[in-house]
């Protein structure tokens, strides 16, 4: 969050040219970073077993005694000159380019022009060329890469300690996954938001995780009610251990769209700080806020959870998917060095590390084709883009869904970050409405007609109880959680006054026009289910 | 296996030019393969519980239902007109490369020629351009990708049933992983070599399964050691649950280097068919098989244990990490389609799918510069590289560790695939050898005595006890299961006769002089620790 427009930033440390040298974010950090206090988290008390037992590779130990003319017959490491590649020659876009109304029209090329970086075979000018970059390399990443997060994760984040560490991911689904498998064993509780990403709900289910759904506001993730929850996890869950683990998605938030402001950020990392939580930050829409549209420059961004944890408390998840392609797979995590080691250790054994093409030509793109202040205008301009469709959907859904009586039954909340809506739609005047019909189901199959109608008018909506995190079931002899404002899902009967039905609209990958069709297209579906004609 | 030289393979199917297609090798299988009878393996008896609970990807399955002139509000994927990726221009190497000279000596270009390929970011001549290939992607794979491999596997390899599929992987350590937790759950038992590779172990252990090692002899994995461990588990170990999987290297194994015979494969595959159990073949060195060399066809490749079993027990594991470049972090696995979606689903949740710049790279180098006869040459010239590596080292270890008393200390057998060499070292001649002390801990510390002294000689090998399996502990009434040939690791004391140490030596990434230099080096260190001066 320090860095001001205009402020040049520059790498620090000397790279090395050698295959899949041992690094560490440590190399790169400025001397103001390195002097703050530690983190101060018992990682240990977080292990799950699988991490207990997971031991670091002992082949990748072994290569660590290599020294200065010492011959290796140790590693299964083929001779880059077997690589078939000779050559990669890049064209990237120039920063502005999405700036350029051409772009919106789908044409090539930017007036700006393109930028161009060359990946040679042997390159003796740079520190990283084919034989380096598509190589087996060390599991934190590629030196080049985590140079330049470093650099930015300094200037943008400014984590409040000094032992964090940076891992290359494959993108934060794997990311998540391997978080789950690290610091939950089978049957332990996990805080999520009551609506959270279908991913991280099916990679609970499949590790036997148990959910426990927080209630949301208009803020996001409630304080409140975390607290709550937590303080009184002993008499309403005797049979369960507490949990130590909180999932959230603080900006532009999957699938509500919410974004949690600064003072709620600092309200729920009180409640982690007072219950001892690991907090897993999932923020792939981070850069995609919209008030820096325009800025030029990251001083506007939120804080993030990692920025906040003086304890160091929290895994930071970023990933390329949203800001630059997902097609890369290739993500980072920031966290202290003694979590990101379960990450490298589980990488070590399962992905190894991402792809190789995937880093050099981020590298490549970042680094020597934008540069820092490149990356950060970039990103503005991504938030300018991804704000100017948030309105133009909103504006769309105001027109069609606001008048001739579905002003009635949907609702919305404008956004700030993301490209996600989540449209309400009240079915308490929803024809034939069978109140003595569980909710559940009641609700469900008002979505299957809502979903198919909307289908059938040539629109494609994301159903809400996707997202839904189904609630745990309560001791009977369990104080009041306070949660009478809450939707309501689980076992408990259709309230008659809040028969709610939601839908996930998003509008990344729609043109303008469509997104304005598809809205109105939705608006006749919906008219046709609740009997407007 | 019926690819005879000189036949120009080709591509069956249509390929789509949509984002993220859902694709199967089906489309892409001759009709005298589809006409095969279908796997009669019970996959269901086969799923771990985190197997069974896994649901397929809400959001995949949501995208099915699109159609034509359907506007998408579903899915969270940003445009491609946002993705700042003009253009790669790709330089490959001539499948004839490795026979030049040049390349052997550094040098950038072999006599032949580069081959060039662009993939731009709209391309209206291609199926795949950028706009498609760093998009998230169908989880199987790309279908450019797809199609390719599925007409080299029905060539080469030529599974004997119709209801193969292919998943694209990050490499054969994630597809391992995965197996694994697919297909065991914690304590469950697992059939492996009685050395094996590292990384299995390492991720075996982490998930808390039980090694079972089986005895090998100079044709690898004994049948007969198999047999008689699964005719009398529940005698040796009725506590335990009887193994259902069977993990093995089958070509130019690692750590041992050794390949089975077809008439092996066929005994391992019957005492399989018997015990019904799931083959894991983990074969990354199964191109590299000398015998190819210079025959410039698969012709001469061994029987895949995919091409073996008409039941479709075999889920068999290749990657591009030893014949193309381990940095693409790209594989793929064979099996049957019910086993297949078992890693689609696990992927779903995980990695996602292979980086897509690996993807289109990998594509645009086999099947629009090689063509399955260029890759094909491509892999008969690389066998003939390893092959010419491997003869050189064992000739250079006959030169300095077959005579002066190291004759009598150092066996090796000659292998026919892979970059690994085995050193046996008997240590019965070993100073001041301490026969009272268990064997385990003796012949630990020679071998860090040996390690160490190779090491401050300038080589570093790799310590042959990463790879060893320790033995299941057996119930007191069991019958003696016949392996006194065995290497007696475990709690058995030291027999005199037998006190082998190991060294694992891999030449792939040496070159000629230093293979020669770091033979002799190690020489000097074991005469130095067996008092040989």
């Amino acid at each position: 969050m320090s860095h001001s427009p205009g402020l040049k930033l520059k790498d620090l440390g000397v790279l090395q040219k050698t295959l899949a040298p041992i690094t560490s974010a440590d190399l790169f950090k400025p001397d103001d970073c390195l002097c703050k206090p530690k983190s101060s988290i018992q990682v240990n008390r977080f292990l799950s077993r699988e991490a207990r037992i997971r031991a670091p590779s002992s082949l990748k130990a072994s290569v660590a005694a290599l020294g200065i003319d010492v011959i290796s017959f140790s590693t299964g490491r083929p001779s880059p000159e077997t690589y078939p590649f000779e050559q990669l020659d890049l064209t990237f876009s120039d920063p502005a380019f999405l700036t350029s109304s051409s772009s919106r029209n789908g044409d090539d090329y930017p007036a700006s022009g393109p930028l161009r970086s060359i990946v040679y075979r042997n390159d003796p000018d740079s520190s990283i060329d084919i034989s380096i970059a598509l190589s087996y390399g060390y599991s934190l990443g590629c030196e080049q890469l985590l140079q330049f997060l470093t650099t930015h994760i300094t200037h943008v984040l400014c984590p409040p300690y000094s032992d964090w560490e940076i891992c290359l991911t494959v993108g934060n689904t794997s990311a998540l996954e391997i978080a789950l498998r690290n610091f939950a064993n089978e049957g332990d509780c996990m805080l999520v938001e009551e609506y959270s990403y279908s991913g991280m709900l099916e990679a609970a289910r499949a590790l036997n995780l148990n959910l426990v759904p927080i209630a949301m506001d208009s803020d996001g993730l409630c304080s409140r009610d975390l607290e709550a929850v937590l303080s009184s996890w002993e008499s309403c869950h005797p049979d369960k251990p507490k949990p130590r683990l909180l999932y959230t998605i603080p900006t532009g938030h999957n699938p509500t769209g919410i974004t949690q402001p600064p003072g709620r950020r600092r309200e729920v990392l009180a409640v982690a700080d007072k219950h001892d939580l690991l907090i897993i930050e999932d923020d792939p829409y981070y850069y995609l806020h919209f008030s820096q549209a325009g800025t030029r420059s990251a001083a506007t961004l939120l804080p993030s959870y990692l920025s906040l944890s003086t304890a160091g408390r929290v895994i930071r998840l970023d990933t390329t998917s949203k800001i630059l392609a997902p097609g890369l797979r290739l993500g980072w995590l920031t966290a202290p060095k003694a979590v990101v080691e379960t990450f490298q250790a589980a990488h070590d054994l399962g992905i190894v590390h991402p792809s190789g093409l995937s880093q050099v030509v981020v590298y490549k793109l970042l680094s020597e084709a934008w540069g820092h202040d490149g990356f950060v205008e970039w990103l503005a301009h991504l938030a300018d883009e991804y704000g100017r469709k948030a309105r133009l959907m909103l504006q769309a859904m105001r027109q069609a869904l606001g008048h001739r009586g579905l002003e009635d039954i949907c609702s919305w909340k404008d956004i700030e970050a993301g490209m996600f809506i989540w449209l309400t739609i009240d079915c308490s005047s929803y024809p034939g409405l069978d109140h003595t019909v569980e909710s559940m189901a009641a609700k469900a199959s008002i979505e299957e007609h809502i979903y198919t109608a909307a289908l059938e008018a040539g629109v494609l909506c994301c159903r809400g109880s996707f997202f839904c995190v189904p609630s745990l079931s309560v001791s009977a002899e369990a104080p009041d959680r306070g949660d009478g404002d809450r939707d309501g899902d689980g076992a408990v009967p259709l309230a008659p006054s809040k028969p709610i039905v939601y839908l996930r609209l998003t509008f990344a990958s729609v043109s303008d026009t469509d997104l304005v069709r598809g809205i109105e297209r939705l608006a006749t579906a919906l008219r046709e289910v609740f009997g407007l004609t």
